[in-house]
């Protein structure tokens, strides 16, 4: 359930493919039709893939894609049934290509979609404030509340029970039951995910979505970014507090307790019975374990392993912390 | 003037109340009417009470109320005429009986009550923007601006020659005179205040309110959430920047000034003419006194004394400061 | 380029401004007429200028201005054709002065002239959601989208291909082509600017703008401050993340990437091709060069010269920062 939302506008012709990536290969044909661009394990014959290093060369020589972009110097990790396609910079030409596959990930400008709750079948369903915008693709539970100017826009499904505040925005989201999102919030924008180039960056797609799993609250003013991708998933019974910012394709376990003005980056995942004070934040692509407590202000820039309490910036054992601060 | 909002839903039946606790107590006259829940010193004969901790035991002695929640170890430390309530966490089954007697307090779903400016008594009084919702019991002093889409939400006093901005929602909140806040705000909101439960963790009700003092400026993006059992005071002539987020509880002396993204977490005290620099961040629970200067960035973990300079993480003598980090 | 925006309110009597001041001078012509009031630079000899430190006193020495308010100490830096007016605190008085010329850029209560996008001639250039509102000597170029309950206020050039989020408010700025602003933002409000004054501080004017130049983009929930005497400048293709606050008069660079919740505090520059991770903050007044890397959470109190990489609460050279924290 990476993407139920993005539709994917595939397939393209191979031919279009090698031209959008702007190189020649001999020998294919080009009326051979490619499905989706996936990773490698998920890949199947009719897919295009990519491999960019070395760390996947396992998975790469089992994976079951018929191409595969990749460079001069990891072909060599491809099986047989698998056409290098060699290009200069992976990551920029599977961007491209995701981009071709999934166009509406791409920018997220204001949705066209929304029509006003009152024009919609929910407005027997819900209870809903003053001027809320619905747009399309959009399911509500029974049993909720949505308040005033709050818009949800499209691909969003909210389950039962939940209260959604006012002002608040949210898209390509999936919001289980009993969830209570307050004010402010912004739920499910694109990630601040892009390639720097002179003169005009290059942004990549955000396929994934915002998952927040049964009875968590989210504060006032914060903002969750969905995936790129991978989901960004706010586990069970996770209470977050005001102008918290949670970037994309981080994974929050349960019963986690994160208070105001914390941000976590890109890609971090964070164990269960976490509790991290306000202010502090937590470096991208990183692994906090279970039970993991995080003084007010801390600054976490590595793995922490499960039951450390930590505290200071760069963060370290609080006992240290404590010691080192007398 | 704790809380001029909130409605007591009581008087109820000690034998309702015992139910609730869920014990038994032995020759207590189930009809007794219990009017309100309230702390040890404000008890009167007819309310309940709560005593948890030890620090209390010289106000308990004095307590006038008939009926006090506390623990088997605390029990030998009420008068005569107060008859302990042996309960196995004293601050759950207090939350628990609050929320009995004011059950708005708890939860801050969307204000239902709210109207249209233009259909009340205020749109020949004050300016006001597109847009604009009122709730119930909401007063307005005269020569005050309203921005567009801003929601003035039940139970909120607004001066005289005040400003609000636009997008901006108060709640449960007192502004006196003068008053300027920007756009985008949220105030009086309920406080991060729960008991963790694993799968479901339990609210605890905020009665108190945000007291706005005269001549203040609360910049954009900023939340201020009202107070659990105390009130949330921002004091006299004190500006706060944008994007700074004050807790429940917490209280700030007159002649303050609030750069930047700075938080301040629960219940903590802040004195006159203090200078807090931008994105510095205060924890919970303790004291800063008056004049005092707190750097930019700083963290600030233990009591400040009057008149001191501080800076660093965790917060120092500027002066040890400057010469550690030479 | 410094201000298209605000009015000019005079010419003013030379008898008004020495009310203001509340000086006397004796021997000038009462009805001579001031046309503005300048920087010692920038003056003719109708406009009125300040020399309020001897850093400038080169400058004062070729001044064109008429009149200049400074103190008794610094008189004697001013040419014959400068007339001194002597006050006790020069910049609160030019700040009353400013305030007579320019009364508009003292207050930022909400603009009354916004009227709905649909009764403008926008309706039939720009792609635009429900609720939006556009004030007075609004400009918007060709290809642009404009979110829901976004407002426009007054005095804002929009460029072409423009993409503004929803629940966003821009007011005093000047967005060129290509610039994508997310949900939320407030672009063009009034800087933390004031003399703090026991009982009631006293607002100093802005007079400059926000200028956001080509294919910038502005993440969810930031905050970005006009000027007070001159600019804030967002260069080409920068991208700021998420909850970022940008204060007056700060001027960053080209192609510069800002990660979440960072704070640049009042009248800093920042290079081009600067890479600022998350919730990093900026102080007040001090230069960051070209090719900079600031790693998160960092506190940067100091300038730092081109192409260095620094870290840490005072940021330090990052190799420093990792020794001393192994």
């Amino acid at each position: 359930m990476l993407n139920p939302f993005f539709k994917n506008h595939g397939p393209f012709l191979i031919s279009e493919i090698l031209k959008i990536l702007n190189i020649n290969v001999v020998g294919i044909n080009p009326d051979l039709e490619i499905i989706d661009i996936k990773d490698l394990y998920n890949s199947n014959d009719k897919d295009i893939t990519f491999l960019h290093s070395k760390k996947y060369k396992a998975i790469a020589k089992n994976t079951k894609a018929s191409y595969c972009i990749t460079t001069e110097s990891l072909k060599n990790e491809l099986p047989k049934n698998c056409t290098p396609l060699i290009v200069e910079n992976v990551l920029i030409s599977v961007s491209q290509l995701t981009t071709k596959f999934y166009p509406d990930s791409i920018n997220d400008n204001f949705d066209d979609t929304v029509i006003a709750i009152t024009e919609t079948k929910f407005k027997e369903k819900v209870k809903y404030g003053k001027n809320i915008l619905v747009g399309e693709n959009v399911s509500l539970g029974s049993n909720c509340l949505i308040g005033h100017n709050t818009i949800i826009e499209k691909n969003v499904s909210i389950g039962n029970n939940c209260s959604i505040g006012s002002n608040t925005i949210i898209r390509n989201s999936i919001i289980n039951d009993n969830v209570k999102i307050l004010d402010n919030c912004i739920i499910g924008k694109h990630g601040f995910g892009f390639f720097p180039r002179n003169k005009k960056n290059l942004r990549y797609p955000h396929i994934g979505i915002v998952l927040i799993e049964d009875n968590c609250e989210i504060g006032c003013g914060s903002t969750i970014d969905r995936g790129s991708m991978s989901n960004t998933v706010i586990g069970k019974n996770t209470y977050l507090d005001n102008q918290i910012h949670i970037a994309h394709n981080v994974k929050i376990g349960e019963n986690s307790i994160i208070a105001g003005q914390v941000g976590i980056a890109g890609s971090s995942i964070i164990g269960n019975n976490v509790k991290i004070g306000g202010q502090a934040g937590i470096s991208g692509h990183i692994t906090i374990g279970n039970n993991v407590e995080i003084g007010g202000g801390s600054g976490v820039i590595k793995d922490i392993p499960d039951n450390a309490k930590v505290m200071g910036y760069p963060a370290k054992n609080i006992r240290e912390f404590v010691r080192d601060n007398k």
